[in-house]
């Protein structure tokens, strides 16, 4: 690979990414374009522009973005259509940034004729792999570095004798190393690493910054919310319509509240290894449980256990990086063509930790219909009808039963 | 279908299949023997061999069965191996009881000689087609009998005057109807029709029995304990080993306290209509999530993800009644093979409807060997390692990228 | 069900329709309107309505349809984009035959008011639920006569008898039993029964229709053709573009003068047995064999091993006669996304009885890129890279290694 | 990685892995130990001995085996039990040989204290990844060198000087470069590179040299051959019992006469790209035949249908290298299962380059049963069932639809 001329680099304004771009500009020469997105993170960006100028990035160079309802509306949604969870429990609320990030770098790349991406995930996780299989999806000539996997700092100390030799400002918290490291958009934070290394140990409260504690600070009284959805996607609250970002944040507050979303998992990385993290997706988890209470009466068993069986791999797919792949379009394609009826309300109720539907309803209901039908009028269906259902799923059992018992004699 | 001599009744004492007793004896003239099987329903069988006495059931005709060990071992612990869930939520607590009731009734048959079995199961639910798969698949010669689908005691008014006619004892409380209809077993509880027949209406607190309410029931403080598998099967709680009935036993007085395994849900019925119902899995709901947690740390994830994408199969096959079917045993062999280490121990919070997995441990775990390895042998992840696997993984979507861009030119 | 007033049959002109359409009108006293299409059976139409006529059809309730295009670009083509076969040989001509059929009875019903429609499947049979299905799922009022399951003319005797009674003229060859049924259309002719029924023996030789003897008849020298493919359907042969109905007709041409296509078959019924039968599928067999030589260089692994894994869903799908369901219509979609840019042009060799891709190109091919890329710009790719890629390919396989070799200790 | 002391080399005995050899003790310093097996490959070994010991490596260290039982018996037989095709069409024949001869360089290591295996694959191909996944996954500690991945003889003029300046013999036939490169064992011989590049190309006929030409060698007239199967594996050919080995051999005679198994193919590699390879596997394509063969009677539907459905997923898990993984191992447990009853015999035509069932029968057949059972006893199959069958299918699509009617309105 030929040194790169300009380089687009994700920074965040912190001290790693600030790291990032002066070893960028040290190490390569190259000219370093800054994009620093609102992915509902819950940090200013102003502060991020100050210090990109700070660090001798042209005005013209800096790239701030609020990117909120696109993440909602174009990654977390059409995820959500499909029930997506990795390995029985994680919702991907990492996962799902990533391809998102990565398009905007190669967007922004284009625009300033750049030949280059960096970011700042290190070698050992799945964000390198989700940046770049979309950066290359994307742009196939495009180089991305990842310095994490090329440079020598690979201490802390290094690392804060790199910032001071370079003029980066360190902030006080900074000096010492966090106890865990912390990743966080609008769908979810995540927390993994230091004191949560050992999966035998429960993870110390302090871990927990998304959401209230269920056991010392959740209300003791539950509350029941609305969510109403049109074609798979949450489209109101309580019968307020509001934007996907809206909706999300809005569902962030109430899941906040009552403690919901907490996950302590063991997961496997696409790279080979297993690593344990603690998630908080409070408002992703009471959307999920809508999800499918508004998929109970509006989807056909049909389609609904056709999405079940290929939801694992669509999961898994978004978790390794794949999201630019053609089978991950092909798979949205089916999810979203069983979409075009799962439209209505649901019902829940939040309490400590948990939300669970309690009742949902829908003009395009499959239930209701099958209600009226079934208990007042009688001819619509034929009880005895059932045991010829039951005879010819049951004839190639029987013809193996009569078979085993001839060859066992 | 010739008129049965001998049949081998499923029995519960209750007022339905007294009446069917009664029936049977009447409309085909036939000796019927009982069979009353303790599945942990939480009632008294004894009381059942007295009724069977007074409507003329020789002894030596009555069985009575305590089947909860072989229910637990033989059917509700394989079935978790698969972390099987219907429809992304029902844990099959009715569906899992049916094969083994189906295969005593056969036993029986076979002991008395008798050509038929019956059941009282309706013409309009998944019970009927469980209970004759079932049948069908170990006796492809025996008869079933489904009074529900042949008689004309349509109404709740016929079935008291038949039973009045016969001399059949109404207990007070059964003049009235129900508001709802119950199954329970070991497993779990499950309600439905009649006053929770509109999925809209929220289900009246005095269908949950058994469970305590997590608002207004369950404990202010959270409960630890620590559950103990060998080879994917629940062992032991708290370090004490206990026999598995025993375990489910213990577990369902726990989420019992702590209002654990309500689920208010619409299913899709095999016969093809949906319908709403309330389950309550007290224990089952902690074993599954349990069970999960063991394997985070002792399934390799290509092991994880196969049982994962074809767990949706395997559940739709269980909740259909195919459990004696030879793709449900080949299945099984499959998810059998992925336990052989599923060995360990897992902490879990119980809390206000909720189990959560906190900590888990194993000799057989793949995660602290990774730990070892990563954070203090350099040598044994090397992350440039990562630049060639992310490389190759990308160089399919670069060619269809490059192609792309060629062919939109 | 109450009795129909007006009935569309789907009616070919042959003894056994006849004799249904006489059933019907005597039997229900209802009036019948005929349905009779050019599917590609190789038959001519007019006797069939003049049948109609003689047998007291009004001419306005004669509809007599050419559904050549439509069967092949809305049935045939959707089917062959997914490189469907059942149970792994059998490439469904019967099958996607019977939901246009049922589609336009239905419609024919629509227009003319009429309550109901009949077909001349047996009770034993696939076609029965397919037919019926489809009629369901597109009119859920409409009334499905099915008089092999309702009346009492259960031998040819009776047929015969029935036939002379109400002046029903019977062909001289059709006074005896035939040797097996037949079933044809553009896709296939299918044979089954009496002569075919022990798998045991081989099927005789005039049992073959369609194909000519690969053995004695086939040329000795074999013959290229040359496929072009849009989008997954075959649009052109040598260079010629046609219609999807005339492709299909020219194969079938190529195909029977070479002897392809043949296929001796034990298949699974929906309905629960086993059956034998005979297909001679000539076009398909060849279009089969380019469509997956056409993917080969246009289709990436993602997606193609994508499709292949719901391929045997889709198949059975169709089988069983869900082509108007939800899950076969996302399943639709999903495979309609992939062959995008499926489009080129495959060369077969045609040779005794077998079609064999020899060469394929497409300006859209993922292959020719590579090639140019790889032999040439050493850049492209680094041997090195796999290195990388293999290391964490293996590195679960590694530490379960360590893990199995720890605990056997 | 620290240099290796002790090498166990795949040695063929022929030109590119004898500059292995000298290249391993030259660059490394270390001693060599070879390894030959005869899988088939229709060579002889006792040169590459002599070879062997001609370059320095000591009698003891030189390993020759005849591992053609092993190679049918455990890994082609139990592959066959799946109908494993990769990509709809190739038959693994050299995907499937790469774990066996890991297993036994492993095996080699262990015996010797040896700290490394070697291979001569390339770094573009699937065969690094296969044979370097089967050895980390039987010894996680082991060493693989990949010379064709490190060394810098990027050219045949270069590889020609090492073996001059080296004293290793050149035949003749070597100097220059052949016009395609080689695989062969007992299952197949597989053909790709330089002349077969152009997938535009047909291939030359001089490419295939495993099976006769169809068109102008193979007999004018078919001929009959039957296959006995017990539980999935062949165990006999026209009634005379055979070993795994000593049948796949016989069966390659056949396929060779008649011109059968060959496939001219475009492929995903695993490592990312596309190519064209000409594969001829005589035996399997007519072993691959007989086992759908006698399946078709002997397996249900349930079964069979989850077998395909699985299929794709377990061929592709062999074609990238992960025959010794868990999921494989989970997998050919569920395969396994299946076949207890696969036992009989399948009668087959061979003809001009293909092979094709014509009879099957067994003692396990679930057909002949159900021929018995509908054809004469009335009783056993009641017509009428069907319509209660097609109901209850039906039911769920005749609630969407009115459903959709009613929400069009």
């Amino acid at each position: 690979m030929s040194a790169p001329k300009k380089v687009v680099l994700a920074y965040s304004g912190g001290l790693d990414t600030s790291i990032i771009l002066k070893w960028l500009q040290t190490e390569y020469g190259c000219e370093v374009i800054t994009y620093t997105a609102d992915l509902g993170q819950g940090e200013e960006l102003e502060p991020a522009r100050r210090k990109a100028e700070m660090l001798g990035i042209k005005p013209e160079n800096i790239h701030i973005l609020d990117a909120r309802e696109e993440f909602v509306r174009d990654f977390v949604f059409p995820m959500f259509r499909a029930n997506a969870v990795y390995e029985g429990l994680y919702l991907l609320g990492t996962s799902i940034a990533r391809p998102l990030i990565s398009k905007h770098l190669v967007e922004i790349a284009h625009q300033h004729g750049a030949d280059a991406v960096a970011h700042g995930a290190t070698g050992k996780g799945n964000d390198q792999v989700r940046f770049e299989l979309s950066a290359y999806a994307l742009d196939p000539s495009i180089k991305v570095i990842a310095p994490w996997r090329e440079w020598g700092l690979s201490s802390r100390t290094k690392l804060l004798e790199f910032a001071e030799a370079n003029q980066i400002p360190i902030a006080k918290d900074k000096r010492g190393e966090a106890p865990f490291s912390v990743d966080a958009n609008l769908l979810h934070t995540s927390s993994e690493g230091k004191v949560l290394e050992d999966p035998a140990d429960m993870a110390p409260d302090y871990v927990y910054q998304r959401t209230d504690d269920p056991v010392t600070q959740a209300p003791n009284e539950p509350e029941y919310i609305e969510i109403g959805f049109e074609k798979g996607d949450a489209v109101s609250i309580n019968g307020e319509a509001m934007s996907p970002a809206t909706i999300l944040t809005k569902l962030n507050e109430y899941g906040k509240k009552h403690g919901i979303g907490r996950l302590d998992f063991v997961e496997n990385r696409f790279v080979g290894m297993k690593s344990r993290g603690v998630y908080e997706t409070p408002g992703g988890t009471i959307l999920l449980e809508a999800h499918r209470g508004i998929e109970q009466i509006t989807l056909d068993s049909g389609a609904g256990h056709l999405k079940d069986s290929i939801m694992p791999r669509y999961a898994e797919l978004i978790y390794n990086g794949f999201w630019f792949s053609p089978e991950r379009e092909a798979l949205q394609a089916l999810i979203d063509k069983t979409q075009e009826y799962v439209t209505g309300t649901v019902k829940l109720m939040l309490f400590k930790g948990a939300a669970r539907t309690v009742a949902r309803w829908s003009e395009y209901s499959l239930y209701s219909e099958a209600h009226v039908t079934f208990e007042e009028d009688a001819g619509a269906y034929d009880q005895k009808d059932a045991a010829g259902f039951i005879q010819l799923n049951a004839l190639r059992l029987k013809l193996i039963a009569t078979r085993n018992a001839r060859v066992k004699k």
